[in-house]
């Protein structure tokens, strides 16, 4: 029988976890390995709070393990290196996106794509090589071999640049990856939250025209006057749709409610692309024709590999690009929650754990 | 008030059109207009029966106007040419495809994709620059600015050529533009009818592995030994699909039936690609995260422009490929249709126009 998490590592840990499907997360005792040879250890002091963390505590998806640590925008100060580790020291600034592992062996790791890996490990609620589940950064302290650790250059703010660890490159390689990053071109962004606002802020700083697509009328100004958006549209005014067809090379669709995809496809250009990055449950109606009559395509892309991450972040800080986000204590995180179920927040819940984050032990 | 299609035109024609719903095709005397100074006028000779022209004259697409010549895949020998023609001479071996204008002033025109041109026009059962209906070749005679007439090279027999001109291009081209065409990749090809069939031609041509999906066992000789496919994949075969997943690169799924796309995109490797070229009538049902966690596409085609349809034929004839067909009299394709619906053919009909349409007059 396994051993319980409290004991099965020697490193003493502290986080909250959710025990059971309500998702209702509280204080809990567990462990973390011992620093291995290329591992980096670092206290945790930034989470952002992902929507794939409110899908993962109520188990939505079906592959949750309780009690779950979620987390997966994870940022801190390394406080040790284990004897072969090469780009971290203590004192960096570092951080963990959403996987920890990898095979490195296979043909998407030999490409830079550990994070499309057949047996990419998540950072949370996945099994370890060794067998023991893995925590995310709603804890005190964080492991993680080298590999899937990122440097987080000085001149960006840990809690805002926390959320694009998961948020950030989500949206930042299919932008890459899918060819919408050249000058001139435009991009339609659906939906402002936590990835929309980073998609609108990568892409501008691309040189990108940016519209941004919404439901909600009143997100306009945000949009333009604050994210710099080129244009606005509200996707249930048909006349607005309608004077927009056939001007978009792409869209970043990072909706993962139930919605149509008809209206988006008729904003493309021929060839144009129109990218899920949201991840809706249940399958979506996908009319074909449209799709034929101008040879557009439908694409996913799920994060990125470690190093576009790094690549990410790197430009992220050349173009000072961060996350906006409302730092919350630790023992907010449940209203958060609710609040983030309404998409009541603008636009990143990160949770101050280096300051509120206390063992009661 | 328009005048009938008997006389609006100088030159007599003659073809076979539906006249309602019912998609009964009979005998029909119409006009063509004289040979214009850019136009080619051709004896029709061959014309091949697409799965469009069985949706187009009962109005399954609701764009029909009756009477209605069907026939886009048309090829026969030059007897007029206009003053400015330069490409073509009395006595060539010539076609036309599935369509016979374009503005050639818009982007998509600019880079040779004319069937993307918003004003494009089709061959049959459109309006043409003049507002007179546009006749397809079901008919004894065609006329055709010369930009839209492609060559017939010499080796290729003028019958089972003239599928090239739809089911051909609608093929060839997915399988370059989306890169499915280096030696050494594997694809699928969804469904051994019309398209499929020359699907698995074109991709053995470019040095492709082949692997056909198909529904029925009883078409798995065929796809090996007559078509040279490398393998087959029984489609409701749980195990075999298992046994296949994430081994192709790409797919070419020339279904129009409505059909589940889930196990197609488990098929496919990490960034690979779903190309539909069917046109199913309702949206089908898409998964989207399963296209999220391999970066994976689905994109659409619609035949081709007018310089990638001359390079197909080219290749056609390099490499001997031509449709497998059924020669079949003009006063046989009422038969032929309900043949088609049924997929009872062995792949394409193909009209004897030259010798068996005759006027009554």
């Amino acid at each position: 029988m396994a051993k319980s998490p409290e004991i099965e590592h020697p490193s003493k840990a502290f986080g909250w976890a959710a025990r059971d499907t309500s998702g209702l997360l509280s204080p809990f005792n567990f462990s973390r390995r011992a620093t291995g040879e290329k591992d980096v250890t670092f206290k945790v002091l930034f989470c952002g709070v992902c929507h794939s963390d409110l899908h993962m505590v109520k188990n939505e998806w079906g592959s949750s393990i309780y009690p779950l640590i979620p987390g997966h925008e994870i940022v801190g100060v390394v406080t040790e290196v284990g004897s072969k580790v090469q780009k971290f020291k203590v004192g960096d600034k570092v951080g963990v996106g959403c996987m920890v592992g990898a095979c490195h062996s296979c043909d998407n790791c030999d490409n830079n794509l550990e994070n499309y890996c057949p047996k990419m490990i998540l950072t949370y609620g996945a099994k370890y090589y060794d067998g023991t589940i893995t925590y995310g950064g709603y804890s005190d302290t964080m492991v993680s071999d080298e590999h899937f650790v990122v440097r987080i250059p000085d001149n960006l703010p840990l809690d805002a640049s926390a959320p694009l660890l998961c948020a950030g490159i989500t949206v930042y390689s299919p932008l890459r990856f899918y060819g919408l990053d050249r000058p001139g071109m435009h991009v339609g962004v659906v939906g402002l939250g936590g990835l929309g606002h980073v998609a609108v802020k990568f892409a501008k700083a691309m040189g990108v025209k940016v519209t941004v697509i919404s439901t909600s009328p009143n997100k306009k100004k945000e949009a333009l006057e604050h994210l710099g958006a080129d244009s606005f549209l509200v996707s249930k005014d048909q006349d607005q749709m309608q004077a927009a067809q056939g001007t978009m090379d792409g869209i970043i669709d990072t909706v993962s409610a139930q919605h149509p995809l008809l209206p988006l496809i008729g904003l493309l250009k021929t060839q144009g692309k129109l990218v899920m990055v949201g991840a809706p449950e249940k399958p979506l109606e996908l009319p074909v024709f449209p799709l034929l009559m101008g040879r557009k395509l439908l694409g996913g892309s799920c994060f990125g590999g470690m190093k576009e991450t790094q690549e990410m972040i790197d430009f992220a800080a050349k173009h000072n690009i961060t996350a906006d986000i409302e730092v919350i204590p630790i023992d907010y995180v449940n209203t958060a929650m609710e609040r983030l179920l309404k998409a009541d927040v603008r636009h990143r819940f990160v949770i101050d754990i280096g300051n509120t984050l206390k063992s009661s032990n």
